[in-house]
C-alpha cells in the first residue's frame, strides 16, 4: 500500500504557482471570497484558502454576509465584484443557507472570473472538452493528484460514489475526457447494491458526504482509493471535541489498496492548491 | 420480448407538439436548418425534419452552404441567424467538415436557439439539472422512449456505450439526473473487457456508432436495449445500395431482452420529434 501524500503534492503545485505569480508582477492576482453566515466548517476553509492565497503572493479579500441576506442584496455585491477589474476570481464558499438557490448563485458569479468551476460555462465547457474551462477544484485536485502519483488511468474502471455538482459529476467528467480515458461509472444515494459496483473499481472516488461510508467489502484488491470525504465526527479525546474523518473507512481498507489518500491530508490540500492554480489563470487570461 | 416503437412514441409526441403549435397561432415557431455540404445522411436528415417540421405546422428554412465555406463565413450567418427574431431555432447538421471545429461552431448559436443542445450553456444547464435546458435531441428521445414504454429507471444501472458530445454525454447525464435515478456507467472505445461491463446493465444504450456491436454475449437477459446507432452497410439487394442498421445485433440480442428498439424505428423518429418539441419551447420562451 501506498499513501498518496496530498500535503507534499499540494506544496508542489503552489510552488510552481507562486513562481508563475512572481512572475506577473507588479500584477498581484486577486481572489474575493464571500462567505454568508458562520457555519464553522465555512469559516475554517475561508481561513484556510486566505492564507494559502498570501503564500504564494496573491491578493484575498473576504466579503461576509449574513445568514439573512437575500438573493437580491447577495446577487447585488457579485455584480459589484464582477464589475471590478481588480478581482481576478471570485469564490463563493458553500453550503449557503437553505434560502438561496445555490446553483442560481453559482451562475451569478462571471464565467472569466468563476475559479470554483461551478457555472453553467464552466460546467459545459468541461463536458465539451474545450481548453481553458475552470474545472471545480475538487476534482481538478483528484486528478492533479492521480498525474502526480504516477497512477495510469486510460482504460481503468472508475467509480465516482456521489453525484453532487461539486465533485461527483464534474470528476466523472474529467476522468471521462480524452487524456484520462476511465471507463466511469456514477453511483450514488438511489444506486442498488453499491457494494459489487464499488468492488469493481480499479479507481474509487468516493465524494458521497458519509463518514467511514466505503467499507473493506466494497473494495477490489489493489484498488487507488482517492477519499474525498471530509466529515465531523465527535471525539472527546479532542479539544474541539470532533475529529474529520473521510467517506472511506481508512484502517479496514487501505492494506488492501495499492494507493490510498488519507483523511485530512489527502484531497482537502489539493483543492486549496487548485483554486490557487485557477485563480492565476483567471489573472493571465483577464491580463489578455 | 417487447419492441419498443418509435415511430408510434414519436407520432405522440408529436401530435401533443401540433395541438401546441395550433395554440400559437398567428406566431408560427421556426426552425433554421444549416447544411455544409452535401453529404447524403445529412441530406436524408435535413429533408425529413423539414417535412416533419411543416407537419406539425412550423416554418422550416434551410441555409445550405459548400463544403469549402470557412468558419469565419460560416459564423456571419449564423450571426445573423441568432439576431433574427423571426427564428426561433437554429439546427447546425452534424457532421461538419474537418476543417469546422465542429463544438465552437455549436457553441457560435445563441443559447435560446439552441435547440440541438449541443452549445455550452444547454450541456451546463443539463448537467446542473436547471429547468429549461435544451437536452441533446437524441438523449432527450431516448429518455422520452423509455417513459412512454413505462420502463423504470431509478436504482437501475445503465450502461451508456459511447462518450460522444451528441449522445453518450447528454445521455449519461439525464440518466443520471434525479427523476431518472440511474447508476450510469459510460463506456467508450478505450474501456477494458467491454463485454463483461456491459454484461451488468439493466439497461444498454448503444451509441458508439459501430454497426451491429454490441452482441449478444454482451446483454444480461431481461435487459432494456436502446439502439441509438444509424449505421449504412452495403446490401446489393437494396435499390440504394445500402440498409440500415442499428449498434446492436438486434437478431440475435432481441430474444434476450425485456424490450428493445429496432432500427430504423426506434430512436431515430424520436430525435426528430424531440427536435420539434424543443423548437416550440424555444419558440414559447422567446415569446415571453
Amino acid at each position: 500500500m501506498r499513501l498518496i501524500d496530498g500535503n507534499a503534492i499540494a506544496q508542489q503545485v503552489l510552488a510552481e504557482v507562486k513562481a508563475r505569480v512572481a512572475l506577473l508582477s507588479p500584477v498581484i492576482p486577486h481572489v474575493a471570497f464571500v462567505r454568508v453566515g458562520d457555519d464553522p466548517a465555512s469559516v475554517s476553509y475561508v481561513t484556510k484558502k486566505q492564507k494559502t492565497a498570501a503564500e504564494v503572493g496573491m491578493q484575498a479579500s473576504l466579503q461576509l454576509f449574513p445568514e439573512t441576506v437575500t438573493k437580491e442584496e447577495l446577487f447585488h455585491h457579485l455584480d459589484a465584484l464582477n464589475a471590478d477589474a481588480s478581482v481576478h476570481g471570485i469564490l463563493i464558499q458553500a453550503p449557503l443557507p437553505k434560502h438561496l438557490p445555490e446553483t442560481e448563485v453559482f451562475n451569478r458569479v462571471s464565467p472569466e472570473k468563476d475559479v470554483d468551476g461551478f457555472g453553467t460555462q464552466s460546467i459545459g465547457r468541461l463536458v465539451q472538452e474545450l481548453p481553458g474551462a475552470f474545472a471545480a477544484c475538487t476534482p481538478a485536485g483528484v486528478i492533479e493528484l492521480l498525474r502526480r502519483s504516477g497512477v495510469e488511468t486510460a482504460g481503468k474502471h472508475a467509480v465516482v460514489v456521489g453525484r453532487s455538482l461539486i465533485v461527483g459529476k464534474p470528476a466523472a467528467a474529467l476522468l471521462l475526457a480524452k487524456g484520462c480515458d476511465c471507463t466511469v461509472t456514477i453511483a450514488h444515494s438511489r444506486t442498488r447494491d453499491l457494494a459489487s459496483i464499488v468492488r469493481q473499481a480499479d479507481l474509487v472516488i468516493a465524494a458521497i458526504g458519509k463518514p467511514r461510508f466505503i467499507t473493506v467489502d466494497m473494495i477490489k484488491p489493489g484498488a487507488v482509493v482517492i477519499d474525498v470525504g471530509i466529515n465531523r465526527v465527535p471525539d472527546a479525546t479532542k479539544k474541539t471535541g470532533y475529529r474529520i474523518v473521510g467517506d472511506v473507512d481508512f484502517d479496514a481498507v487501505a492494506p488492501l489498496c495499492e494507493a490510498i489518500t488519507p483523511v485530512p491530508g489527502g484531497v482537502g490540500p489539493m483543492t486549496v492548491a487548485m483554486l490557487m492554480k485557477n485563480t492565476l489563470d483567471a489573472c493571465v487570461r483577464q491580463r489578455g
